[in-house]
């Protein structure tokens, strides 16, 4: 592939990153309009409701857009939602050519928008820095091809898989640069979710806080069978505009749904597995009403259910290089576990960082 | 620090590393001698009790040797040991410059060898690559410094922590490439070590296996309270010349230990820390009979107890990124652990290398 195509794609996807955390359920998009060999305008997609990114480079462009070439991650829509279709846009400006990333798998788009562009007579290239586009975006294509949320696991482990001591210490395990990332992870994602066992041992605020940086509060989300959350709980905070879910199974009782709703907590009855909330069927229903990522940081019940419903796409593993040791000390992972090392899921594309003291460890299960 | 001497002694280093495994419990010692400005000899500590470093690179050099410069990782040593003193062979080849890495710490050597040196006139210059130099011979410089082996504990593992599943399969966690690297492991310490539960579970031959090299078998060592060992077990394997030993507390039955002795195992009976060898006492025994380094492969009770010793130098974690999970299913670490998250043992001086699919993570507890 021609180095200029790529390093012009390199600029778009640098552009689309800007918007991380603030798009759902909209995927990241950047623009880049390119004129004579020359970057006439630029853009992304601030914001979900906003203007694509397209449009922006196109208004920024003004005049010069016309004959020039646009470089684009995602194929652009050609359907009306919040906003006009930007093949229109496109075709209007007085593009001639088009490279786009990867196509959009979401069913509106999936090639129509390739296909308006070229009956309008531009020339469309697909295929530039198509693996690092869909990595950027693998939130958004997890979640328009399945209807489920990307879900990632984070835990914050000793270098023997503990994440607390025998007699229930865990802060801190994880230096300070460990737990900024984590907080850098809150502000990216949807959604939050811990379970009741967290809210009691630990009571977190699960708020997003940034040193330098406003961030953005993600929706809480409680696994809770019973609905024994306390209205009392940090999560309650009535300084974070982001909501509050608590998911409870049938069993839970009126009284104590009705407790949580006065809290001003959402309640969604979900059907039980085994008498916990059914991970899986959770995660369908956050989809479901356009929660695209979801950031577990349970303890090891939830983590181990969040594992078994297979849901699980990418696992974060902050690592302290100490041992806790203690057959009692509570691990990563509780339940049963595996019985045959064949069946361990395993992950793929395993990438490692060095946070201050503390490894990183991030990888996928590959489907 | 000039970049002539770097070079040089970076080659004497390099030398130095071929006796890994052949050499204890003497230092690994490499030499090269320099006349006007080419190296005219070169040479290394093979095997002990078989000639120094020094005197091979000298051999080599002949009359060249003559005015000339010698490079040297250790302190050369002024005493009879095996061999003859290698500074008397130094001033008699006519050596007029010496560069030294460090110092011996060893009390029969420990600055007498460079005052000698320097008694005859030879300038003699300690530092260069000190670093390096020290971390070669970790295990001799722990040894001659306290008397006590140098410990390496290593574990395989799921990315969880844990050594096995809750039905015990444990074989294989890590992937083919991990094995291989704790094969070369075995070659180049003393003696390997663990425990009984070891023996009952997986009956191990604890030999070396190496694909295209002769690898070197260390003394097998099972800690063994009871003396329980099975005579029939793979650790008596006649082909192996390195020698068995158990280590028993005083509770052992002497029918236990009598038939031991005649399976051609030593029995050495140590006090017993509750209920268990003392592994500190353990260590100080190897140690005292010149078993220099110790690598423990142990289970989680054999590592807890290594840790709780405060014995063990470096942990190798060889860590394969999949989760077996279960509360029963067995930990790196199994006993009571730590309570307070600020009595957890810390590694320094982390690198992290990835083998095949496998992390390997290790460590130092620096003292």
């Amino acid at each position: 592939m021609n180095k200029t195509h790529i390093a012009f794609m390199n600029r778009v996807l640098n552009l689309a990153e800007r918007g991380k955390g603030r798009t759902s359920p909209n995927p990241l998009v950047g623009a880049v309009i390119v004129n004579a060999g020359k970057i006439v305008g630029e853009g992304y997609h601030q914001k979900a409701g906003e203007p694509h990114a397209e449009v922006h480079a196109l208004r920024a462009a003004e005049e010069k857009a016309n004959g020039g070439t646009l470089y684009v991650n995602l194929e652009p829509c050609c359907h009306w939602g919040r906003t006009p279709p930007c093949t229109d846009a496109i075709i209007q400006a007085g593009i001639v050519q088009v490279y786009a990333a990867h196509s959009d798998p979401n069913p509106k788009v999936a090639g129509k928008g390739i296909q308006q562009l070229e009956e309008a007579g531009i020339t469309v290239n697909v295929g530039v820095c198509e693996t690092e586009a869909i990595k950027l975006n693998e939130t958004y294509m997890k979640h328009v091809k399945t209807g489920y949320p990307f879900v990632i696991l984070k835990t914050a482990m000793s270098l023997d898989g503990k994440i607390a001591t025998s007699i229930g210490e865990s802060q801190w395990i994880t230096s300070e640069a460990s737990r900024q990332k984590a907080h850098e992870l809150r502000d990216e994602v949807d959604a939050v979710l811990v379970g009741i066992g967290t809210i009691f041992s630990d009571n977190p605020d699960l708020t997003t806080r940034l040193p330098n940086k406003k961030g953005k509060d993600a929706i809480r989300i409680v696994l809770d069978s019973h609905g024994r959350t306390p209205t009392s709980a940090k999560i309650f905070n009535p300084e974070s505009d982001a909501g509050v879910i608590i998911a409870v199974t049938p069993q839970a009782t009126s009284n104590n749904v009705a407790l949580l709703k006065i809290a001003d907590a959402e309640v969604i009855v979900i059907p039980a597995n085994e008498g916990q909330v059914c991970f899986k069927t959770l995660m369908e229903t956050l989809g479901a009403r356009g929660i695209t990522s979801v950031l577990v940081e349970g303890g090891g019940k939830v983590n181990s259910s969040a594992l078994a419903s297979g849901v699980v796409d990418k696992v974060m593993c902050f690592v302290a290089p100490k041992f806790i040791g203690g057959h009692e000390a509570p691990g990563v992972f509780d339940g049963k576990g595996i019985e045959r090392l064949i069946d361990a899921p395993e992950l793929e594309r395993i990438t490692i960082t060095q946070l201050d003291r503390d490894i990183l460890i991030e990888g996928y299960f590959d489907k």
